[in-house]
């Protein structure tokens, strides 16, 4: 059974999911429709994007992701197809697939062009639902990727900042996401400690002015209330406050400085 | 593999759904359950109403969409099964299925009687669980239609103001629903505006007092943070602000009025 | 198909689940996946321990139920596989299976412990995705369930108040759980009833000092607004007010007293 992924913004009280469920089910009865997540912010590409790039890994050869946060629909953005590692991504050329390709490198890029795979009636406003869900599940059923459209050379890249090398020795970054739990994850990876600073594990975190101490194996290597920092679960330095909401109690949110030093 | 829909105002915190799931999965282990949408507003038939009718075109054949938005339950209100083109919907009879009759008529409508497909121990107050997810576990696994009980004539309507032609031309009708973007859906079709008003594209569309302008096709086709009106993926007239939320901005709700003249 | 559900308090919009979906996947691609909740309360095991109570009764036998409310991951606690009737509970041993064990017994309890059946790289932070996701689809693909680890004698306990008898006959009890709808379920059980006080339709139901009335069958049996108390759903004495939010209402909240007497 083929999977389908679905990420998106359109929340959880109107029709727009089930609807594109439903195009997909009529194409490809016998699929596997999973919900990723469709709380992503309205609009915001980089929660998308990061979801989406924390999530293929786990996926197994064939699935077939599709994400809409798509705040240029209708206007001449891209939509795209694109392929790593046995697994092709659906999404308006808006970034969404880029930290995916900035760390890994799509394979096939081609833009999705081919109208006999689209919907009869396509709309101004919902390509997730008119073009997206039937070109997925045509995939699953087994149309060549290259079906799609022509092949393109790039794809739109989300301009993110990376973690940079301090003068003295360490590395500083930010926060990048915030997650349920308010925990707070930097865009400084193990890597990117291991590249700059060599043993990460007896060097301090800070996060703004404050510093955390150094990095933990995991939360409850402190006490309840008390804040730490350690690698997360996503690979990257995160900071939290054990069995607390880190980014609520440091008002702390995406931007703030993280260093490593 | 027979497809089930749920739709509901059980929220996504609570076990309310998942007892569903367990019923409809021990009466037909095979079926593909899928989430239209819980977090319908508690009590709010109207938008239950609006969402199921949005979905269920989207559907295949065959489909059985189950909604449960109930605040008579256990009361004397009917629970329905209605049929429209081979797609099958379970329902308290308070109004929910009345938008689909509205726009294409029911073809067969029977009372849910027939206490052999119910759970053996019916609660007064979780009907979905008791009655209408074992209901459409034995309706996946072929049971007939007719089992369920007897023809009824007539079902519940929700009265819903419609729009009216203005006596200068033009139509005025209000916001039905809006979506989690902020995007402000009136009750305004386009075909209501086809009939009316003729070229509607020359027309100006009103929010309250204020003029929105012309409708564009998109909403890219305004600058971010600019209103917007334009015919929806709904088929119905649409007010927004592009990247941003109409309904907050504007102070608009269902029940303003919006004018195309 | 084999059934795998999954609850949590990893919220909705973050990449958690979707990658434990992935791992299960993976493992077991014909599995059936169902979403039971995930908006547990962030860390609230008493949260998670009820939904899950509530909901396994209705899946079928084979069923495998993996719980991931987890605010001490990392740290000693065990992972626990837990047998009760068919069906399977993984999850940490910290409470979340305790009230199944409380109201049925748990038949065979073991320590999660075979590395073999776990992901290659084990985070300290998310064994959800790295153990019991895997073990879950191992388990679902026909992997006995005593080769996850020893057989062990106790599992932990979450220490909940207990209704009393009152001296001079009644039960006092409180509030446990409060539902989307704001209907607050009290840890009173209609057993409690029949056994302490006889003829419980006779009693009236006190919510704090307030006398809410005798009980009755159905929200609808008084007049929307107006407060009613009943045997609810889910077997427990619950007070609601019809068609309204009683928990915001009475500004009752879990630990609330409630009465009968």
């Amino acid at each position: 059974m083929k999977i389908i992924t679905l990420t998106s913004d359109f929340g959880e009280a109107d029709h727009y999911i089930a609807c594109m469920k439903g195009v997909i089910l009529q194409h490809a009865p016998d699929v596997h429709i999973v919900d990723v997540a469709h709380v992503i912010q309205p609009h915001d590409v980089v929660h998308g994007a990061f979801v989406l790039r924390q999530v293929f890994e786990y996926f197994p050869v064939g699935t077939i992701h599709v994400a809409v946060v798509d705040p240029g629909v209708g206007t001449r953005r891209r939509l795209i197809a694109a392929r790593y590692e046995g697994q092709i991504f659906l999404a308006p050329d808006n970034g969404l697939v880029s930290l995916i390709h900035r760390d890994f490198k799509i394979e096939e890029l081609r833009s999705i062009e081919n109208q006999r795979l689209f919907e009869e009636v396509v709309s101004h406003t919902f390509h997730g639902r008119d073009i997206l869900a039937p070109v997925a599940g045509h995939l699953a059923r087994g149309t060549r990727l290259e079906a799609v459209g022509p092949v393109v050379a790039e794809l739109e890249i989300l301009n993110l900042d990376r973690p940079t090398a301090l003068p003295n020795g360490g590395v500083e970054g930010q926060v990048l996401y915030v997650d349920r739990f308010g925990n707070l994850i930097s865009n400084i990876s193990e890597a990117d400690l291991a590249a700059d600073v060599g043993a990460a594990r007896g060097l301090n975190v800070y996060i703004g002015p404050l510093r955390v101490g150094p990095l933990q194996a995991t939360y409850g290597e402190v006490n309840p209330g008390e804040i730490v920092a350690l690698i997360g679960s996503t690979g990257m330095v995160e900071i939290a406050i054990n069995q607390g909401n880190a980014a609520a109690q440091l008002r702390a949110a995406p931007g703030t400085m993280v260093v490593v030093r």
